[in-house]
């Protein structure tokens, strides 16, 4: 409805957003389970904030030490993000999104997970960046695979 | 090909239907997983038909008791929506897309699921909504998760 | 940046590409798992390149000899692209997506696999397709629902 008045130009931004962040979100999951460190640190302003049931990460140096929590207790990780709803507003946008995740700890034990993103982007560097995201786990009882009680009888 | 004689607007509004439509159908797994009636009925129209295993539900009345048969016969559901093709034609658009979910029955079994959706979506009331959507299972004999095996063994 | 100098026809074929592109991704999925050869080889070029676990399949000839290879040796297949970044640069996209599939093997043995897709696509004919397609598994030891080891119980 309101759209239909802006100009081509600004109907294009918004599309064009809408894509940045997919991006965003997409190279999040792509850093934290390939351990890239460089890239996990690209999408965020300096003063994001980042919640995850670790703790709550506030500005870029407190994020590195939780990326370095995350992936230091993990053998492996492997996130899919779906579902996302994302909602531009000139320089500012906001999304929700699901996440499928797989994980190995490090004993061994194979669990696959699924939650929720809400997160919040700006544009104010001149680029789209994370400015907050919290996690809020969905599934909290997690499926365990076979494989981890074929271990636990020592097989 | 016709795409190319277009106008700039129409081609802007094609891309537009597109997100609108991804809308829909994040916010069809997020209100069923949620447990959030009114989102879930907001994704309607009045006359759409929504068809799943448990039978065809035909206008909102019947579909806002399928959708309470589904939450009441599951302890807990997350559904991702995977590889949607959407085809938009003016005000009319037809998707399928794929889904894989997770849900945990009434007796504590853990279960993970996928299958298909056929949708038509209709843009005759100002704004995107489903029309018909159509579910198809996939994968049929349900992987089940080791723990549901501890239960049976009364651990 | 650079993209803020290009025209609104040059930005919407970009965002047209993306949506292209996107299709072209969940047809894989869905041909593969639908068994479908001829949507299957509909998204490839002539001289494309496909690389998987089994081998490295060069031309639509071999393309198709290696789909049978694949679907032969499966019962039932189901894959879900997430987390797709597409880059476009006028006739040319290269993307990085994930993958998270099941597979149903001809003993019976169901798993949950994953792994990413590194793309490239090229718009030489007319319409996007794929140039190459390389998978590269990431969850290297696969899940092994509980229903496996029943089975290897005789029960």
């Amino acid at each position: 409805m309101i759209r239909e008045r802006r100009s081509l130009e600004e109907r294009l931004e918004r599309l064009e957003a809408i894509e940045d962040i997919r991006n965003l979100m997409a190279l999040y999951c792509r850093s934290v389970d390939m351990r890239d460190q460089e890239a996990f640190l690209s999408i965020w302003q300096e003063d994001a904030v980042y919640e995850v049931p670790h703790g709550v990460a506030d500005g870029k140096a407190r994020i590195s030490e939780m990326f370095h929590t995350i992936i230091n207790n993990r053998q492996k990780l492997h996130h899919h993000t779906t579902n996302a709803a994302i909602e531009v507003e000139e320089e500012q946008a906001t999304a929700v999104s699901d996440v499928f995740y797989y994980r190995l700890d490090m004993q061994g034990k194979s669990e696959l997970m699924s939650g929720t993103y809400r997160d919040e982007f700006s544009k104010s560097t001149g680029q789209w960046l994370f400015k907050r995201r919290s996690f809020a786990s969905h599934v909290t009882v997690s499926p365990i695979f076979a494989t981890n009680n074929e271990g636990k009888r020592g097989e």
